[in-house]
């Protein structure tokens, strides 16, 4: 390394995230330094790199900062927890005031708050931005969720919007907000990923059992949905893997798969905030639970041999496909409905001040739950900055209530047979209950006004009432 | 007050339940002295008591303290939150060494956990004791889940034993485990509570809607199975309410009590805490969940008339009550199981040691949740103190698989017609995900593994494996 302070952008940790990440900015025009312990990944990125002007990497951190021209603009991009906190306080005394740190991590946001409120009193700025899109994405672009000091925001917005993915020409990056809320916005957007994640699967389940369709046939499928309103990454893939050979033996990998799928945390965390937030996001709930559930393979073998199967008598795929489709849809509206909800809560509840028209609009393409329905989401949030809930917006009710039948039609099948689309019953619950201008918790308040004198409100006139019930 | 030293029994805050409970005690031959900041309330306390050798109370904090005898037993009954901080440092100059101190209210666990490693060092015993049954239970009698120091318990029980519940004779109440694990215990209690609940004002609303029976019909069908396997404070309740007339106006009072249904936080801490320990309860999640859904009453009316409902045909009641009975049962099994598998992971994860069998038999009376139905529960975790979820005990094999073709029948009948019941969809998702040998969570470990390079494991052969997927 030659030059000091010359280089534009700092990243540090090189994993594959990080050194695809930076491969990507460079590739950009931006000349970027990477930074990592390990001497071999340094030395790896160097060779890859190519070109040291544009791209080079120490593993020596002093090199490092002093090889970054001012603001110094320094993006950590390596697991979440204690090691973030480590790498700041290793980076703490080498920097000059002004500099920018940024997260890319899944941080906890709570983590955040703590880190940029210590950060700014040392005159640094800190961002936690969420980065969606997965090592492919983050070579070729991903979305870029953004959160911290608006003004600071100046100095990464040219690198962050050249590096993000496109969505019609337009950069999926956008700054989002004070504090925490970029690593807020993604880990919502994770949410929503395990809820279509699930879904994605118990679709497939459906039409293997009752439709009786093999891989490739459920491959196709999902291709030619990909062609047309579902079209979404998620489905795309699936598409994908549901063709793939398995080259340790014979038929389709995705039958050898173990079915025990594990997790991060971030659906949980976006779960467990929703709850304390009192935003119901039953869909993404029963993502989580099913994860949980997947892991207790043992019991469920015992549980399947005890109780045996049901006779799942077939469903014509002519008649089926269709209404897969339809309910598919539906069900990933209700799953982004539930995790923009949570998003409007707390703009409020945090002051993150979100807009909604923007978030829907980044995540039109480089991340894990890209859709061409998230186009639609951005118009019906363009159209009311204020709507409560996605459900509420004119824009979708034609397609919510085209695919009303279809989904009542696969979930009561489902019920009926036993096939496990507990995500999809449950998008079906939500719409349910929300679409209930009354429902039966007036027994429940009545009950808690019953055992624990927690009064209730009439329907008929105003005030708090309690009422002397008789005893059994 | 005349004599120092001579109550066995102290209560502080003589609020409904306080003054309830420290009446219960007195009742029972243990002399108990109350405390309470306001006056007026120890008034009506030494009113009520009649006796002041058996009981009495005053608002002098230093008075109540000297008339306790050695080693002092104090409950609180006081709101969860700072208040039970405040009263301790209040108590504590005052105390002795060996007093013991027992929180009555629902406290966060790891609130209780501070406190107790807080006190242990001032050599104060600190319980959290969990009290159900609402003011009736308190003045009647309860069931009470205390945790805290074995030894100190030796001197709470003969008062707790007495003033407690009684099933068939024995008392509703028994030393549960160190720290935190009374207040957990009641904690997981009241996620099954809500869980109840729900479910029961899904059947009211499905024999209201489907069945088309009245008030009165509904309330004979609940009293009728009050009577049977479905015995229960809950189902009990629910039939007295129902019958209720409306005392301001004509008709009966459930229908003029507003549908949205508050909470206090303990279901949802349920919830939240069986996220991060991996236990999928989705039943009790729903059940959250509806309560925050039923507070957006505007936007479920303004969903209402823009969806309209479907024609519900007419289920005819000879039919629908017996399948509702069993769709009933079930759902209550289900979330039973989905409560008391937390209790066992907690068990192991935060050293609770928990004896499950004693559990169950703590609930069978007093309790808000308590039910004919955990008698049995208490029989299958008698024969295997080691079963890992109940849905696994053979004593339940029967009971759930005669249940299953009813709530299939009622849950489809719910989709297909958008009757609300999502806790008793949620139920049936739960069995039949849980008695899946094969679940579709292969695919959602194949997209992980596209793209997030997670890898996963095969059905066929030992290892982690990773796959260089295609692209689309």
């Amino acid at each position: 390394m030659s030059k000091s302070a010359s280089y534009t952008f700092g990243l540090v940790g090189l994993g594959v995230m990080g050194r695809n990440f930076i491969l990507n900015v460079a590739d950009n025009g931006f000349s970027a330094l990477g930074y990592d312990l390990d001497e071999e990944k340094a030395r790896s990125l160097r060779e890859e790199g190519g070109n040291p002007d544009k791209v080079d990497a120490t593993s020596d951190l002093g090199t490092f900062v002093a090889g970054l021209s001012l603001p110094r603009k320094i993006m950590l991009l390596v697991p979440a927890g204690n090691i973030v906190d480590r790498v700041i306080e290793d980076l703490l005394p080498l920097l000059d005031e002004g500099d920018i740190i940024v997260d890319g991590g899944n941080s906890f946001f709570r983590d955040t708050d703590r880190r940029e409120t210590y950060l700014k009193e040392k005159g640094i700025n800190f961002f936690g931005a969420g980065v969606s899109g997965g090592a492919e994405g983050a070579r070729r672009g991903p979305s870029i969720m953004p959160g911290g000091n608006r003004e600071a925001y100046a100095h990464l917005k040219p690198i962050f919007e050249a590096a993000s993915a496109k969505y019609k020409g337009e950069p999926c990056v956008a700054y989002l907000g004070p504090k925490s809320s970029g690593n807020y916005v993604k880990m919502v957007h994770n949410g929503i990923e395990y809820g279509l994640m699930q879904l994605t699967a118990e679709i497939y389940e459906l039409l293997k059992t009752a439709g009786r369709l093999d891989n490739p046939a459920i491959s196709d499928a999902f291709h030619r949905w990909d062609q047309d309103r579902l079209e979404s990454f998620l489905v795309s893939i699936s598409a994908t893997i549901l063709k793939q050979k398995d080259d340790l033996g014979s038929g389709y990998l995705v039958d050898k798969i173990l079915d025990k799928a594990k997790q991060k945390g971030t659906g949980k965390w976006t779960s467990q905030n929703s709850m304390d937030l009192g935003i119901p996001m039953p869909t993404i709930d029963m993502a989580v639970s099913m994860r949980q559930l997947s892991a207790l393979k043992d019991h469920r073998e015992t549980l399947d041999e005890r109780f045996g199967d049901l006779e799942v008598p077939e469903w014509t795929p002519e008649d089926l496909l269709p209404k897969a489709e339809a309910a598919l849809y539906f069900a990933f509206i209700m799953t982004y409905a539930q995790g923009l909800h949570l998003l409007t809560e707390a703009s409020e509840d945090y002051e993150y001040n979100l807009n909604m028209e923007t978030i829907a609009k980044i995540w039109r393409a480089g991340c894990i739950i890209r859709a061409e329905l998230l186009a639609d989401i951005a118009q019906a949030y363009g159209a009311n900055p204020e709507l409560p809930n996605l459900v509420l917006a004119p824009e979708l009710t034609d397609a919510i209530g085209s695919c009303l039948p279809a989904i009542r039609e696969v979930v009561a099948y489902g019920a009926k047979y036993g096939i496990s689309i507990p995500c999809l019953s449950s998008a079906l619950s939500y719409f349910d209950a929300f679409s209930s201008g009354r429902l039966p918790l007036n027994l429940v308040q009545a009950q808690r006004d019953y055992f624990g004198s927690h009064t209730y409100e009439r329907t008929d006139q105003e005030g708090i009432f309690h009422t002397e019930w008789p005893k059994g």
